[in-house]
Order: structure tokens, then C-alpha cells, then sequence
């Protein structure tokens, strides 16, 4: 790649140099910095609309605030890289070979200006009311304020943060970022409000933000530096909590990201000339697959519905899919919580619901999964994607939580699906069905397929499938690590002759301890091998199964940590989850 | 008791007879009704406050709708007393042996009128647009209801449902039951508004009900049958979501409740003519103390900020020590998230929070926990009350799943106390260190006492106890269950002459591998006894540590199962935690 100039961007090294610099000078950086968004994020993959859509207002707030004596909190933090650009890392933007040196997201362990490690919506207000009334106690002076998206304002943890931020009734300045997009268009009530206060120029009486006792703020112009300027000058040090309502253009600057704003939300690696991506992107993978059983399945079922939170996508539900759909896709924008007590709703009234989210955002919904579905029996069908240490390895992202959050849940079961055969399969029966609540774990890793025929009834819960017969191990291999198990039992065919029993668990949630108590003749050794953090997993419960007996049990899983962008090869072996570690474990412990 | 007479509540067994009562007759039965809930609620204990202030409109909504064809939804439903003396289950308040036929809350195993089991606040219009929409799939036509109060508005999942309700744009009528207070008094934003509203009887132009597009009913008289009657049947089978914000009195007819309304939110059996308890309630708990110590600390901490969300009680914050505490309190309404996400940011600022409330509400915070406080290291301080075995045992408020749900979560220091001395040392430690996310478990059941000194400095992370060091078998007791290990030990003793190891681990969280190490030699028996269910839980860490080795682990705990007013000796029975069977356990294991 040949060398690019950014003669504005480069001489930022701090928000003082952004404050020194005139009207022209301003206008070279935001061009600079357009131009090092979109040549990092084409070749490097990212979140394109949200950065280009708040390149001139970033600049603005650091023109006005004084970071980070003032104090800036990104809501989801993936319109943070012009902050990142203005507070000391335009390096890792402007030259591929430090790309890597800062994440996505804010990073509070990467520089002084980044609060917090944020990347999950909807949190901002809410860690801002603490920095707020931290200084309110401290006697500080401070401004607190919080960024903001529309899409974001749908999520219960914004409206909670506002609630609260309105009643401190000191300074807390709040940027609604309003580009009438959420990740893919808005869903909610609320956006009937925006949407008079964006046709009005923020006059209307009828203002969600004045109702909960804020002073308001709109900035039509909010793609231009002086305008926003003026707005943030006047809000400065105000005593009051204060909402300014910015309207910006999501994918500005790149005529593909304005006008396919739902597609450059995040985009992979693409052309940057055509705007399209040379990948043709057509792999087999688990959104499409979804995507296509599920609406086959709705023109027979008229009662099924696919629900997603505000990513439609991780379902397959492109904007051609959501039409077929019709009344039979919602999208409840993002609000996991709502998308679960929906589908219990929906189930209690005899709909089969559907809903659909990444293991990550199902941390949101652990009381409703539990109160609104569980205690109550509602048979809805939860599909956990991304539940994988094969998947995102943002550390806001990671998918190694969902075993111990949904499978120790009273009521549901947990189904692991070893194959796209046997995960249709348990899909079908799982929306049949109308007695238990039943969420799907996706396997990660490229999408395998069963040899052999798969069941289609798995109403007897908890009955494991022994894949293999023999004897001295058994390996539990679970989900994603199906496969793992078998070629641990070939490994010890070949070094032992030892023919070793495999297992295919299938339901997360239960013991068969017909077939556990079987395997204590004949069996030394257990293995279980899991796509999921080991503390508060499947093979814990093994574990304790077996811990008055004397067969020996070996876990394998994930550690209970928080790692960032982890080299999925190391990650493997780090925690063992390799064919030879593992043979190599269960031969050291057979020869003890 | 001398047996009471309810001539017109007794003559109630469907809303039917409701229907056909003339105004002569629901005066009546309005007095019936108050009466048996007075004497019941007096002598049995219960919501006292919600009912009472619901009879009126309860009345009018079976006069109106036409239940079960008509779907109400009643949020937290500790308000729906009322609704289950008028659907068939009226004897379950007129007659004192009968007071245990119906729960605390509603039902669906119970009565074809309760759709749902609901004890947690902010759900109802969540479920109900989930009914709406199986209605509207189905080409249903009947009205859907989600009776929600004030104080339940606050949390996040109710603005989402609302949300998703607005949007759907078909019959969905939400009765918004304004008491003017939540358990305490209510907090957050949006009271501003509906304080607006009530001034201006409905009138005022912003509205956050109409901003989010729902048609808007406003009733003063909540405590008139005819207004209310006459406001349903202009909303019923309105084809539009439709708020009917009715003003209500909490606590209406009983002078006591009237005046003290927290007092009387929820209330131990009281007497009824003095309206004071008999019972002094000065014996020694864990809420009193806690607040006592903490005001105490806000005295020398400047920094130190108490948070509840909504049950200030919990923590021992009676209105006297709010007004004590002033600006290092702050209640944060039912908005569990914003209480730990605001806790992360008064930390990362310095300050000092401890957010206490129910193990069962800390539910609704996995994702705040995690993403907003663990990723983050933030060092808050909170406090998990009610998680045991031998507290609340109503199905939607048991405590026993805080271990699963918290000590899984990478970097969050989750501590167990077996005394009020060791809670009391961890709590200022925890206070005092800017390192960890804290979280403690209050111990259940009567107060115990150290009788040494106990560690100040915890701060040497997962470093357990030896409070008895001997032989053969090691008795790990967490928390509540510390005194079980000791018995057990005792017994032992007696028995076989064995000497046991008895451990205190005090961190849940994590594992003292030279301690387990240790305990490889001489002994042939772990054994783990906590307050909480088994699966996802302490016990299962030890017995996957143990797996590949000879040493043989029992784990005692709760099945995963909901279980409902369940008798507390029979559950510990039922669960072997006891110390009998325990020692038994081990006996017969020792002698294989």
C-alpha cells in the first residue's frame, strides 16, 4: 500500500491541537480523518456508519469539553475511533502497521480519555450518573457527558440512566446522537418522539426528554462543526441535566454507507471504490441456514414468529427476508429483555415465538429468561448465536457465558446441537413442542454435517447419544467440540488401542445418569469437552456427578476470564482444547 | 376467631356476578372486600397498601373486560388480591383455613384468570405485547390489559414493552395505577411527568405516553367504580394501544395505610385496630446492621454512597437514616441495572458505593455486572441480601441463584461471610480497596457470631479457612452453611473417631489450589455444603478440581428446581443439608 498523507490528522497528537486549529484547518482534519476511516475499515473490517456519522460532532465536544478533566462516555463506544483519532492514536488509523494497536471499542487501559471498556448499548447514562454523583460528592466541576445513539435510547438500561440522570439535577449533559438508524431501522415508540422533534426543529410540547425534567437542546446541523460548536459552548458548566439532540447522518462522506446504511453499520473488509465486498460471502453459515428454515417453516406454521433484537442479521434476516416475513418477523429494537417476556407472551397465547440474539446479549435477559419464561413454562425457543469461543473475541463480545447463564436456569433446557441436521432438527421439534422453554446453542466453527440419520423427537430430555461403544474413557464431547471427542477417541485407538465410548450430550441442562451410572463399569476415565467457560458449566456438573465415585473426570472448556482480540489458535491451546492435549491428558491419567 | 359475615363478596364466584351487581350492591361488596383483605392481611401478612388501593378499579376491569377472554396482566401483581376474591377464589380471604389455598401473587396453576406467575415489577406490558401479537396472528379480537403502577414504570423492561406496545398499533390497553409511590417513595425522571399529568388532569401537552403514540385516558377519581367503569368502556376494544392513567390511593380505606403507605407497602400480620405490630421486630438482623454500620462510615468516608433500588429497607435505610445519610444516599427507583451500572461509575470516579438488595433482583443485573463493573475492574461494593435457602419462598423470589449467577463472572470477588463480624470486616474492606469488584452474601437464617478476632484485610484473593484441621474427611462450609460443617465434624467425631477438617472458604469465587492441594494428603472425602443450588454452584468447582484425582467430593446444596412456599425444614431435609444425613453420607462413603 502506498504511503497516505493526512497533513491535518497528523499533527493532532491531543484535544489541544484540535482547539488551536481555525475553520480550514478544521475542515482538512475532518477529511483527513474521513479518509483514514474508510481506508483502515475497508481493508481491517469495523463499524463504518456510526464513525463516519459523528466525525464532525467528536470533533466539536473536544473543541468545547476538556477531556478528560470533563469526562465523555461512548454508548457502545463504535462511534469512538475519531475520539481515538483526536486523544493521542491517529497513528492507529492512519498507518496499517498499527492498526492493531488500539481495539474497537473504548479502552480505558489504552489511554486517560477512554472511561470505559464498553460494548453493549445502552449503558452510557447509566455510568454516567456515577461519574456525576462521584463529583457531586467531591465538590468537582465538572461536565459529565454522555453519547448516545437513537437505536440505543430503546434499550431499559438507557431509559433507567435518563430516569436517574434527570433526578440528580446537576450537571450531566446528554448528546443524543439521532441518525434515525439503530443498527439496522428503529423499532419502538419512542422513535414517534424523535421523529416530531426532528420535523419540528425540536419545538414540539411534547418532548420525552422535557418530561423527565431535562433542558433541552436540538442541533439540526449536526454534521457541522460550528453549529455544534455553538450548541455545546451553550451547554457548558450548565447546573442542569441537559439533553442536546443532534441530527447526523449515519455513513456521511461515503455515498455506499448513506445510502446502504444498514449494510456498512459494520462491514467486513470491502472494495472501497465499488463499495462492495470481492467476497462473495456465500460459505454455508448458521444465519443463512436459519434464515431459510424459518421462513419455509412460517408459510406451514402461520403461528411462528422470528423475533430479533435489533440484529436481524445474526438470524439471516436480511431486509428481503424481513419483507417475506412480514407480520411474521418483530424486531423489537434493542431490548433483549422485551424479546423474552414477548415470546413468553407469545407462547402462553399458543404462538411459537423465535427469538434470536448473540450469547453475549442474551446477558441481558437472565431475569426474564428465568421470571417471564421459566417459572411460568412458556414454550418459546431461544437460538443463542455466537455462543462460541470460535466467534467475536471483543472482550464485550465473548461467547463463553452462555452455558452457565442459561443451563443453570430451573425449567429450560439447553439444547447443543452437534450439526445444521440435528440443530434443524431440534428447532423443528423445539417449535412442535408446547411444554418446556427451549433455547438452542449454534455450534461455532465451520458448519458440519451428521453422516447418519438425526432424531426428530427430543422430548425425552436428557437422554445423551452414545456416538461410539467401548470402554476405560468416555468422551462427552459437547456442541461445537463434538468432533473433538471423536478424534481424541481415534488418537487413543492409535496410541493405546484403546477403543474409547463417545457421547454426544445434546441437552446442556440435564444428566442422563442412566447412561452416566452405565459408564461407571468399564470406565476409568470421563472427559467432557465444551465450547463454554468451565466455572458454572456442563462438565462441572459431571464432575460433581461422579465426585463420590471413583471414576476420574477431566473437564475441558474455557477459563473464567475476560480476554480481548485472543488469536483463536492460542486461545485453543491455552485452554487445551486440542485433540493431542487432550489424548495426551487422558493417556498420562490412564497410566497413573 | 368469631366467623365473619360477607354477604356480598360471598355471593362472588365469577366476574359474572360482578357484572350483574347494581351500585347498591358493589358498595357492598367494595366493604367486603376491604374487610377480608384487612382481617387476612393482618392476621396472615402480605401486600397490604397495592390491594387496598385497587379495589375499585379491580371491580370496574370485571365489569368491563370479560375475562379470560379478555387478557389482564397484573405487574408484580402483589396488587391482584382483589382480582382473585372476584375470579372464584373468594374463600381464600373470607374463611382463615382457607388462607393458604391461593399465593401471594398470580397464578396460572391456580385459576384460568392468571395468566402468568408474576412476583418481579416492570413485566406486564412485556408479556401482554407478546399476547397482543398472538392475538393479532391469530385474528383474535380480545382486548389485552397490563395493569402496571407507578413505581413499576421505572424499570427498564416496563419502558421496553411500552415500546414494542406503541409500535404494534393494535388493542393493547395499559392501566397505569398512579398511587403517587413505588414500596418507598418514587424516584426517577419520569415522575416529573406524571406529577404534570395529575396537575393538569390529563391535559398536558407533553406526555410521554402520547410521545411514544399511545392514545391517552386520564381518570382522577381511581377510587370511583362509576369513573373508572366509564373509562374502560370508552377504551374497550379500542383497535389502538391506549394508556388509562388512573389516580389512585394506596392503602385507601385503612386510616394507618393511608398515612404510613411504606409501612404498609408490605407488612408483616399487624394489629388491625392499633395498626401497629405486636411484635417489637427488635431482634438482631442483618438489615439493621448493615445500616448502622454504613452510616456509621459515611461519617469518616465522604466517598461512601449507599444505593438501594426501591426496597431502602433491605438494607436497613428507614426514612430516618435516608434523612441521615442525606447525599450519600440515593434510591434509584426499581432499576436494578442503573444501580450497579451508576455503581461502576461512582467507583471508577472514586467514590465508594454498596448497592444492597434481594438476590432475586440482583437477576436483573448479569449484564451490568459483567459488562459495565467486571470488565471494567470497577471496585464497587454490593451487598446480595436474601440469598438463602431460609428466606423469601415465594416461587418468584427464591435465593438460590446468586452463586450461579454471580461468582461465574470473570474478575467479580464474590465473598461469603459466616458471621456478622466477618460480614462486617469484608464489607469495610471491600469499602476500603480500589482493586475488585466486591460482592457479599449475607448469611441466612439467625445472626451468628466470631468468636475470635476475624481477618480485616481480604485482599489475598481465594485464600480459605482452616477452622479445624484434621483427618480423612474436610468439610468446606460456605456462609450460611459454615456451622454445618462444624456439626458435622463434631459428629464424625462421635461416631468414627475421625477428626475432620473443617474450612471456612469465605471466596466464592475462586479456588485455594494449595489448600486443595494440601487437603490431597490424609484425606479421602471433600465435602462442600452452600446455600444455594448446586448446579452453576461453589461445590461443582471443587468436584471438577478433584475429577482426575482419587479424592472423593460430596456437594450438598439445592436441586435446580422453582419451587413454591415451600416449608423450610422440609426443603433442608429434602436437600440432605442437614447435619444427620450429611454425616451419614460420609460414613457410608468412608466405609466403602
Amino acid at each position: 500500500m502506498e504511503k497516505e498523507e493526512y497533513p491535518y490528522l497528523s499533527k493532532v497528537s491531543s484535544p489541544a491541537d484540535v482547539k488551536a486549529m481555525d475553520a480550514d484547518q478544521l475542515s482538512g482534519l475532518v477529511a483527513d480523518i474521513r479518509k483514514a476511516l474508510l481506508l483502515k475499515l475497508s481493508r481491517h473490517g469495523g463499524h463504518v456508519g456510526p464513525n463516519l456519522g459523528m466525525v464532525e460532532a467528536t470533533i466539536a465536544l473536544h473543541r468545547v469539553f476538556n477531556s478528560p478533566a470533563d469526562k465523555l462516555v461512548w454508548d457502545v463506544s463504535h462511534q469512538s475511533y475519531t475520539h481515538k483519532m483526536l486523544t493521542g492514536r491517529a497513528l492507529a488509523f492512519m498507518s496499517p502497521e498499527h492498526y492493531d494497536d488500539v481495539t474497537g471499542y473504548t479502552c480505558p487501559w489504552e489511554n486517560e480519555h477512554d472511561l470505559f471498556e464498553i460494548g453493549h448499548t445502552s449503558t452510557s447514562v447509566a455510568l454516567a450518573t456515577g461519574l456525576a454523583k462521584a463529583r457531586d460528592l467531591a465538590g468537582g466541576h465538572n461536565n459529565v457527558i454522555a453519547i448516545i445513539g437513537d437505536g440505543s435510547l430503546s434499550g431499559g438500561e438507557a431509559y433507567e440512566g435518563l430516569n436517574m440522570a434527570a433526578e440528580l439535577g446537576t450537571n450531566i449533559i446528554i448528546v443524543v446522537n439521532d441518525n434515525e438508524m439503530s443498527i439496522a431501522e428503529n423499532h419502538g415508540g419512542y422513535i414517534n418522539n424523535l421523529n416530531l422533534l426532528r420535523a419540528t426543529q425540536g419545538k414540539a410540547e411534547c418532548n420525552m426528554f422535557k418530561a423527565m425534567g431535562f433542558d433541552y437542546l436540538y442541533v439540526e446541523q449536526g454534521n457541522d462543526i460550528a453549529a455544534l460548536t455553538a450548541a455545546f459552548q451553550q451547554v457548558k458548566d450548565t447546573p442542569k441535566p441537559t439533553v442536546v439532540h443532534i441530527h447526523t447522518l449515519k455513513g456521511k462522506g461515503y455515498e455506499p454507507a448513506e445510502q446502504r446504511k444498514e449494510e456498512f453499520h459494520w462491514h467486513m473488509p470491502w472494495n472501497l471504490a465499488t463499495g462492495r465486498s470481492d467476497d462473495d460471502g456465500d460459505s454455508e453459515n448458521y444465519s443463512d441456514i436459519t434464515a431459510s428454515f424459518l421462513l419455509g417453516a412460517m408459510k406451514r406454521d402461520p403461528k411462528l414468529v422470528a423475533i430479533s433484537a435489533a440484529v436481524p442479521t445474526m438470524m439471516g434476516f436480511t431486509p428481503e427476508r424481513r419483507a417475506e416475513a412480514g407480520k411474521q418477523y418483530v424486531d423489537v429494537g434493542i431490548a433483549e429483555a422485551e424479546a423474552v417476556a414477548m415470546s413468553s407472551g407469545l407462547a402462553k397465547a399458543g404462538a411459537h415465538p423465535v427469538f434470536c440474539t448473540a450469547s453475549s446479549f442474551f446477558q441481558r435477559t437472565y431475569d426474564q429468561l428465568s421470571q417471564d419464561v421459566c417459572i411460568n413454562r412458556s414454550p418459546a425457543t431461544f437460538i443463542v448465536a455466537a455462543g462460541t469461543v470460535l466467534g467475536m473475541n471483543d472482550v464485550t463480545h465473548l461467547g463463553f457465558f452462555d452455558i452457565p447463564l442459561i443451563s443453570n436456569i430451573p425449567n429450560m433446557v439447553y439444547l447443543a446441537p452437534t450439526t445444521v441436521e440435528e440443530y434443524l432438527a431440534m428447532l423443528q421439534w423445539s417449535i412442535n413442542q408446547n411444554k418446556d422453554p427451549v433455547a438452542i446453542k449454534l455450534p461455532g466453527g465451520p458448519v458440519r454435517h451428521s453422516q447418519g440419520k438425526v432424531q426428530t423427537d427430543y422430548s425425552r430430555l436428557n437422554q445423551y447419544e452414545a456416538t461410539r461403544r467401548g470402554s476405560r474413557v468416555a468422551l462427552l464431547g459437547l456442541g461445537t467440540f463434538h468432533h473433538l471427542a471423536t478424534e481424541v477417541a481415534d488418537a487413543l485407538k492409535q496410541q493405546l488401542g484403546v477403543e474409547a465410548t463417545v457421547v454426544n450430550p445434546r441437552y446442556i441442562t440435564g444428566l442422563d445418569t442412566a447412561m452416566l451410572d452405565s459408564l461407571k463399569a468399564g470406565h476409568q476415565v470421563v472427559v467432557t469437552i465444551e465450547d463454554g467457560q468451565l466455572d458454572g458449566g456442563f462438565g462441572e456438573k459431571i464432575a460433581r456427578y461422579y465426585g463420590p465415585t471413583a471414576v476420574r473426570v477431566l473437564n475441558y472448556g474455557l477459563k473464567k476470564e475476560f480476554v480481548d482480540r485472543y488469536d483463536y489458535a492460542a486461545m485453543l491451546s491455552d485452554s487445551r482444547l486440542t485433540a493431542p492435549q487432550i489424548t495426551a491428558d487422558v493417556v498420562s491419567l490412564l497410566n497413573e
